[in-house]
C-alpha cells in the first residue's frame, strides 16, 4: 500500500490525544494523587504502585476514568498500609469527578482537517474506553457533525477493527486509520492490511508504549494532524 | 400495531434481567454494603443514602458496576461522617470485583427461545451500561452466535433507539423489542412506533420503576420469555 492513498475512501480517527487532550489530564491526576500520598512513599514508588494496580485491574475494569478512580483508591490503601485518611479517599473521588467533567480541549488543526477531509472521505471515530465518557466528550467537542459513524470499542485489537470494518461494510484497502498510539491505532491496522498514520502525542501512557524493536513499518508518521492534508486531498 | 406481529422482522432483546440475572446481584451487594455500615445507620437509611448518591452520580458515571462501586464508597463516607474504616473500603472494592467477575446465569427458557426465533427473525441485543461488562457477559453467556448485532447504549431513550434503527436500516414497523423494564425497553419503543413485549423480572431497580398512572399501553406482557414463542412463530 505504501504511501499511495488514492484508494482510501474511509478515514478513521482515534479520539483521545488525537482529536483532543486526554493523557495530560491523567498525568495531572497522577501528580495530585502522588501529592496526597507523599507521607507514605516516594513519587516514583507511588507511580509504580498505581500503574501496577491499574494493570492488575485492566481486565476487570477496562479503560477509562472510573476504573482509574477505583485503582487510585486501591493503591492508596496498599501504599499507606491501610492507613490512608478518609479525607484522602474523598479527594481521590474529587480528582476523578473533575476529570470526567472537564471541558474538551481540541488539538491544533483538528477542525480544519475534519472540515476539509469530510468533503471527500467518509470520516469515522474509533475510540476505546468508557462509552458514556467518550460520547460526552464527542458531544462537547462540537465535532459530531463531521462523522458518519462513532464506535466506542472495549479494546483496539485486530479482531475489534476487523469486526467493525465488516459491520460497516468497509473494504480493508479503502480504510486509513489516524491515531497517536502505535499499539492501538497503527500496529493492529497494518496487521489487517489497512493503512495507518501515526501522529504522536507528547505524552504516552506506559501501557501504550511499544518497545523500539517492535515498532511497525509501512505507516506514515506526522508531527501534526494538519500535515494529513498534504497526503489526503 | 396491536398484537399482530406478522410484519416483525427484527427482534431486539434487552440483556440484564431479560436474558440473564442482574438486578438480584445488585440487591445482594446492597445487602452486604448495609451490613458493613450497620454501626452507623439503619438498613433503610443506608439504602436511601446509597440510592441518593447513585442518582446524583448517574450523569457523571452512567450505568454499571464501576459507578456503583464509586457510589458505595462515597455513601460509606457520608453515612459514617468520614469515619468508615479502611477495611470497609477494601470490602466495598471486593463486593464490586465479585460482581464483575460473577458467572452469567441465564434466565429460564432463553436458549430455547433464541434458538427457535433465530430461524425466522434477525435477533439483536440492545443493552445499556458498561461496554466491557456487557461484552464480557454476552461472551460468558454462550449466546453470542444467536445475534446479528450487539449494541451497548449509554442510555435507552427514544433518540438512542431511533439512531440505532436508522444506523442498522431497520424499519420501525418491523421491529419488536423485548425487555424487563417498562421505562427503558417498552415506553420509548412504543413512542417511536415500534412494538414492545414486557417480560417483568421479580426485582426492579428503583430508578427503572414507572408509576402506575404512567404505565404504557399497546404492548404485550408475558410472565416468561418462553411465552414469546406463542406470539412469534
Amino acid at each position: 500500500m505504501g504511501l499511495d492513498y488514492s484508494h482510501i475512501k474511509v478515514v478513521g480517527f482515534d479520539a483521545d490525544d488525537t482529536l483532543w487532550v486526554n493523557e495530560t489530564y491523567f498525568r495531572e491526576a497522577e501528580e495530585k494523587f502522588a501529592e496526597l500520598l507523599e507521607h507514605y512513599e516516594t513519587k516514583n514508588k507511588i507511580d509504580q504502585e498505581l500503574f501496577k494496580v491499574e494493570m492488575n485491574n485492566l481486565e476487570l475494569y477496562g479503560f477509562g476514568i472510573k476504573g482509574f478512580m477505583l485503582s487510585m483508591i486501591e493503591s492508596a490503601m496498599e501504599l499507606s498500609n491501610n492507613n490512608v485518611s478518609q479525607e484522602t479517599i474523598n479527594k481521590i473521588l474529587e480528582i476523578g469527578k473533575f476529570m470526567i467533567s472537564r471541558p474538551v480541549e481540541l488539538l491544533d488543526g483538528v477542525e480544519e482537517v475534519l472540515a476539509t477531509l469530510e468533503k471527500k472521505y467518509r470520516l469515522i471515530v474509533l475510540t476505546k474506553g468508557d462509552l458514556l465518557d467518550q460520547e460526552r466528550k464527542l458531544d462537547r467537542s462540537g465535532l459530531s457533525a463531521y462523522f458518519h459513524h462513532v464506535e466506542v470499542l472495549s479494546d483496539k485489537k485486530e479482531v475489534n477493527y476487523q469486526n467493525l470494518l465488516d459491520h460497516l461494510e468497509i473494504e480493508v484497502g479503502e480504510f486509513l486509520m489516524v491515531g497517536n498510539s502505535l499499539k492501538s491505532d497503527v500496529i493492529p491496522i497494518l496487521n489487517i492490511g489497512a493503512a495507518a498514520v501515526h501522529v504522536p502525542f507528547h505524552t504516552t501512557w506506559a501501557h501504550e508504549v511499544v518497545p523500539e524493536d517492535e515498532h511497525p513499518n509501512g505507516h506514515l508518521t506526522l508531527n501534526s494532524l494538519k500535515d494529513l492534508l498534504k497526503y489526503l486531498n
